[in-house]
């Protein structure tokens, strides 16, 4: 077990371009903060993880990273003991407590698993650079040689606000026509052959339109439509029953476990979440009470690699279908992200990533989705490299911003188009 | 990933000794068959593990050995899909069901996890030596430096029927005195704490006053009663009401979920299984239902290591204890199960283990008890080194057999003391 001390940790936080996608709580602001977590051993390895780049984040990910040096980079287990140690300003987790958030309530437990996410991924990474085993051989090896994503489509404006951000050439998507025309795009630069829409923006109405004009765009492909838990139960009653013949899954219709066991009573329509179930605490109300049908398990949310296997565990023996997501992420999650899927015998769906959206990444050479799929690779580590440079120049957007966009705020995002808005509560519809 | 491929599997069944301990089946026979998996690798490592050595595993060792040469090493969850193809002669498997047996009842699926289990072990044993890994350091990392084991005690005899096997020393254990002997042996020789009587020999009255005759003996001491699910549900609840000052748990007093379940609705005694729940199907039922608080996960049943910690997962996250057992086994599974056992957080309960009482092994170098804990190994794999010479003993022994103890047979072995003995009815008291 020689060259295994992790000697260093460098965390950089960085801005990354973020495109005007909507969501039920506002728009995405230019750009979005991201945490990049280096791990060094003393063997001179090198490991990448990252995860949410917000200010509670890095408050949790500096003392984790002062603690580690010293420490195996083999030992992930103990990394959980670690956090848990890290105390967390619960007066600032109370504050952002959001039952209508885009993550179900926030808590300090949920804030330390996001954190450890990215130091398990950039520990995995090293250790496999410096044993010569790609991560998926860590998590037990690969069962598939790729890894299928779906689409992941959004109702957006072509420019932020007053123009602020980096420009792109994909036009506004706020009605049924341009939701297709996104999906087209989608279909022919990545082959994505199930696509997500990313609703409660509209009124249920026009949702329902946007993915009948999917349905007939795509005949047979996989739909899915994500309110974010925006409607009440029986706005998403009508909804299931109205898209029944053509959703895979309805992914978080309303907030909170009852509700969706409500709606899980009234619908064959499986229903999926990133929201009511994030967290292990979560799972026994959720699956005893059949709330949902499938778990999104993103792995920043989870915990990291190792975590987002064992829920993989719990929805095998719940016979509970598994699906996994992440969002505004760089190329280290999403090559993360991959190696984690290629483990998981019951991965039941294609994956959600918002990737494609991302035109900044932090690689010397971006991930590609061919046929829709991420092929899983052999190479030491994650398979990726950090071009140093580029990481720099993100880094610095961060050093320069006054503050204002190191915290990601939707709604804030929204004022500046509409200065009268405040968050929907929820349901909204 | 140079070096891993495996380039020959080698299988070799073996008959060790075995002392002449008492259950509700029988006695345990003069010698028991086990099976040693040896995983060789292009780049030389070899990695061992054990499991059950009777035809029916055999018969899957076999075909699963030849599907593996040409395969990563490093593919522990690609064991399970190949395992999952190897065809089970499911006549045998109904012929040999039994639902009053030691381990519950049986089926292919059990069988084939039970194979895989050594395989796995081979697998993680050969890869950590390939890179330098202790087994502990591929499942995550160690939590803890030594793991807690509780004295097994057993009636017994002080020989075999007509004085076949290897004599021992210990005497007979046939009345509380006896059974407080063992353990203050067993307390003196291996530093145990805490103490496990397996019963369901004797009228239930006569087990009672055993444990209570340890309590007195260990004032404080955990203490526990598996009487292998010989129990009525009255019964049961009469048992644990008496014993319930004493015990920290009670193990399968009574056969099958439903039945457990009524019990422990009936008692404040955490109730313990590995009858009830040794395969992940059977969680739900259990769990749901309240019927087990404790999942004693012995790694053999649960297919190996990784699924022992998917295992440690599913009962963290719905509340239920866990700790682990294992029986009539050898050095490399103690090994195993002590690399495994340390990396799982919620190891709540020092684990049972048959190893004292097994006077013959393979490796150069015995494991010990060191105030009931057996230490991590640091060292590559397993960190123990089978001694090639003491196998091919142990295997000439089973090649020399007429076939009489090929499979394990307590209630053969009792017949040879009493010729009208069959296997007790369940409930039996």
């Amino acid at each position: 077990m020689t060259g295994l001390t992790v000697t260093d940790v460098r965390l950089t936080p960085v801005l990354v371009s973020d495109p005007p996608l909507l969501n039920t709580q506002g728009v995405h602001q230019p750009y979005a903060p991201r945490l990049i977590v280096e791990v060094v051993t003393e063997g001179g390895a090198a490991g990448f993880g990252e995860t949410y780049g917000d200010t509670q984040y890095l408050d949790i990910a500096r003392p984790l990273a002062e603690a580690l040096p010293g420490r195996r980079v083999s030992d992930l287990n103990g990394l959980f003991t670690l956090a848990g140690t890290v105390e967390v300003d619960s007066a600032r987790v109370e504050d952002s407590v959001d039952v209508g958030g885009l993550r179900g309530v926030q808590s300090a437990d949920k804030l330390r698993l996001s954190v450890v996410s990215a130091f398990e991924v950039a520990c995995l990474d090293a250790l496999g650079k410096a044993r010569d085993l790609p991560v998926h051989a860590l998590l037990g090896g690969k069962l598939r040689d790729s890894v299928e994503y779906s689409a992941y489509l959004f109702y957006r404006w072509a420019r932020h606000p007053g123009g602020r951000g980096e420009a792109d050439d994909w036009g506004a998507a706020t009605d049924p026509a341009g939701v297709v025309a996104q999906a087209r795009r989608f279909a022919r630069d990545h082959g994505f052959r199930s696509f997500k829409l990313k609703g409660g923006v509209y009124e249920p109405d026009e949702e329902i339109a946007a993915v009948r004009a999917l349905a007939e765009a795509f005949p047979g492909a996989p739909l899915r439509l994500d309110p974010n838990g925006a409607w009440s139960v029986p706005t998403s009653l009508r909804v299931a029953a109205e898209l029944r013949d053509v959703l895979e899954y309805l992914e978080d219709p309303t907030s909170g476990t009852p509700g969706m066991a409500e709606v899980a009573a009234g619908t064959d329509v499986p229903l999926a979440t990133n929201m009511c179930v994030t967290t292990f605490p979560e799972i026994p109300p959720a699956f005893t009470s059949g709330a949902v049908q499938v778990v999104l398990s993103d792995h920043h949310y989870w915990g990291g690699p190792t975590r987002t296997r064992e829920l993989a565990a719990v929805c095998r023996t719940f016979g509970v279908g598994l699906s996994m997501h992440s969002n505004t992420h760089l190329g280290i999650s999403l090559a993360a992200m991959t190696h984690v899927a290629s483990t998981v015998p019951n991965l039941d769906y294609a994956c959600d990533s918002h990737y494609p959206w991302q035109s900044e990444d932090v690689l010397t050479r971006r991930l590609t989705f061919r046929d829709g799929r991420v092929d899983v690779s052999d190479a030491p580590g994650l398979g990726v490299e950090v071009d140093r440079e580029r990481l720099a120049v993100l880094h610095r957007r961060w050093l320069d911003d006054d503050g204002t966009l190191r915290d990601r705020d939707d709604a804030a995002a929204m004022r500046e188009a509409d200065p009268e808005w405040v968050t929907p509560a929820v349901p909204r519809w």
